[in-house]
């Protein structure tokens, strides 16, 4: 048996401490790691980069960007998802998303620019739109990058101006749905506000984003002025996936629903895994697109490959479910474990392992975990760097 | 008295160690750190991120790319350098030099790049042009990024190919001169072309580079096929010091020529430093641009100002030498300390004592000492990261 793996990025990410990144807390290296070194004891391995244009589930092959076309026995699709903006992809260039290291470069030089520009800007009122800050979305990722932000803002920052007081930001996080977090208990829901509070994060829920242009984001007929604007909301299949949309049927965001063996109705050599795939369980509720599903589900589709090839039958995917949990600055999280709920600096310790055990390679494990350690203690960001070309959504 | 510090950068770069985020050892990170919070506890000090396009000698005033203008009583200017194609500035995008963060993620994006195509090329031609590497200029960067990619090619890439054997790239270390390494002394430099050759980089003197294009390089008549090419070869005054030339004269690479006080003939209360000046000897030499001297410039010229404030007389400049480096791969490298000439293992050891001492912030020498033990011991490069939009240059 051969595997080849075709990527179009040579570095596997851990996305989970993206917004680390965007936040000037970790550099890109210490959560990614090269696809070749992980995989470079794996003899029957070929690790290609390129990018998949197309899959003809029919003629089973798959079609990369620069022509090259490649056949398949088994195909396995984990192309995962990206940024959703329902239908206004204008607002794409004025609220980045943080779906990859670019986008988390993109997300750090336009907050620390817009520190820097209300340092030199003598208008209060253009002042106060540079250190208005907006993420849209309460999710994980929305909590823990608004989190972050408040952090910075009043501690990272607090001596460093002369003429502003970073402590003076306005962070809102905006969520169209009645409250934040909706995937966890809402007594944990409720301490995650509080925990948001605390760092100067303004919650407002039941408020669904209606305009983003380059001045503020509306909200119906409300209006909130800010020149940074980040975007946590929704999330879609990735292009490559939504090209299996002439063979099969795809779900609203893009995603294949597939059978209960992972693979896609009518073509048992193909499977769909992790946030590509809409998965049902047997209560009839689709499992989130988060990492620990998309672990399990990329090795069971693997696992059930195995059993074909040896003469088995596919076998229906379980998913264990370990919990939840998201971070709410430096020493708080909120966790849900097998039901088992808690709050507070003892979550935050148990999501600071899960996160430092589940990152690839005893050397980024090391050196985050010591970065971390440098952090806890004197609040300093070791990558306070405004670097990349400025671009055109850049207005801070 | 106050001061202002300008700078169109938010940190400051510990340039000697740039080399190695373009070779995927260290991120941008570990080599920078922001200027607000080095100078945090300077209370009589303003930090403007802001690009200065003009200096006004005669107004005493310098201009912002925004149209702001500044006042001074005294100017320092430490524009640094910039790198210089020799009236042939449509060679920069195809040989890219390393002068910042941005220059280094491009040159390690395209020499990652480089063994990513040569590994799905079928042409044997086409392939051995896409593993063969020029390094355009034999000073101490030059020798640095030159080790530093035959080591990539010959220890960390060496199991990671299926296709080909990254250990057949070609490295090519291009100089004019009858020598590399002019500031060395002979045997130094001998030493050093032994060490390359063992990293299998091939040393070329008196090679000096007449064209450059998207499939080579020409040395007069002679002809190189490469993908790939970097510049290491010329440095210039930056933009910014080339605006003094309306008011005082200009070297050919557009430093500024001061007296030996380093104040600018005419003008005693501007100071130019560092690589945008030209600073002789009492013996009539130039000091090159180094660090070691633009740091000790950089004092004398506050001190300077400071006595002045006291009604004291300025001082001349005198350079206190502490000796030259270069390093070349992992445990190899060069020094003469006044006099006292050495190489390999302990010239290394030397050098990388000197270069962690030299970083800014306990907690960058201790990421970049844990990281150079890391990859003393395992070869591993931690940032093999291929990041940033590929641009119009990348042929890789």
């Amino acid at each position: 048996m051969r595997a080849t793996l075709v990527d179009r990025r040579n570095h596997h990410l851990f996305s989970a401490l993206l917004y680390q990144v965007a936040t000037a807390q970790l550099s890109p290296a210490n959560i990614a790691a090269p696809i070749r070194h992980i995989t470079r004891d794996q003899k029957n391995l070929t690790v290609l980069l390129g990018d998949v244009s197309r899959i003809h589930l029919d003629r089973r092959t798959i079609v990369l960007a620069d022509g090259a076309e490649l056949d398949y026995d088994y195909l396995i699709v984990a192309a995962g998802a990206t940024d959703s903006y329902f239908g206004h992809d204008e607002w794409r260039p004025l609220a980045p998303g943080l779906k990859s290291l670019e986008d988390a470069l993109t997300i750090r030089r336009r907050l620390l620019l817009a520190f820097e520009q209300a340092e030199r800007e003598s208008d209060p009122a253009a002042r106060r739109d540079l250190l208005t800050f907006i993420v849209v979305g309460g999710g994980p990722t929305g909590v823990e990058l608004a989190g972050a932000i408040g952090e910075i803002a009043h501690h990272t920052l607090a001596r460093d101006f002369d003429h502003i007081d970073s402590r003076d930001a306005t962070i809102v996080l905006l969520e169209g749905l009645p409250r934040i977090l909706p995937m966890f208990d809402e007594k944990l829901a409720i301490r995650a506000v509080k925990d948001l509070e605390r760092l100067g994060v303004t919650v407002r829920t039941g408020s669904r984003v209606t305009a983003i242009d380059a001045e503020g984001v509306n909200i119906g007929a409300d209006r909130i002025s800010a020149r940074t604007v980040f975007w946590a909301a929704g999330v879609a299949a990735s292009p490559v996936t939504r090209t299996l949309g002439d063979d099969v049927a795809l779900d609203r965001s893009g995603r294949v629903t597939v059978e209960r063996e992972l693979c896609v109705p009518g073509y048992p050599e193909v499977f769909v895994v992790g946030a590509a795939a809409t998965i049902m369980t047997p209560s009839g509720i689709p499992l989130p697109g988060v990492a620990p599903v998309a672990i399990q589900t990329g090795r069971w589709a693997a696992e059930n490959i195995g059993r074909r090839l040896r003469g088995e039958a596919y076998v229906p995917f379980r998913y264990h479910d370990r919990g939840s949990m998201a971070t709410i600055g430096r020493n708080r999280a909120i966790a849900d474990i097998r039901g088992v709920r808690f709050g507070g600096f003892l979550a935050w310790l148990a999501w600071a392992g899960v996160h430092i055990f589940n990152l690839i390679g005893f050397r980024n494990r090391f050196l985050v975990a010591a970065q971390w350690l440098f952090h806890y203690v004197t609040y300093y960001r070791s990558a306070r760097l405004i670097t990349g070309e400025r671009d055109e959504g850049d207005r801070g």
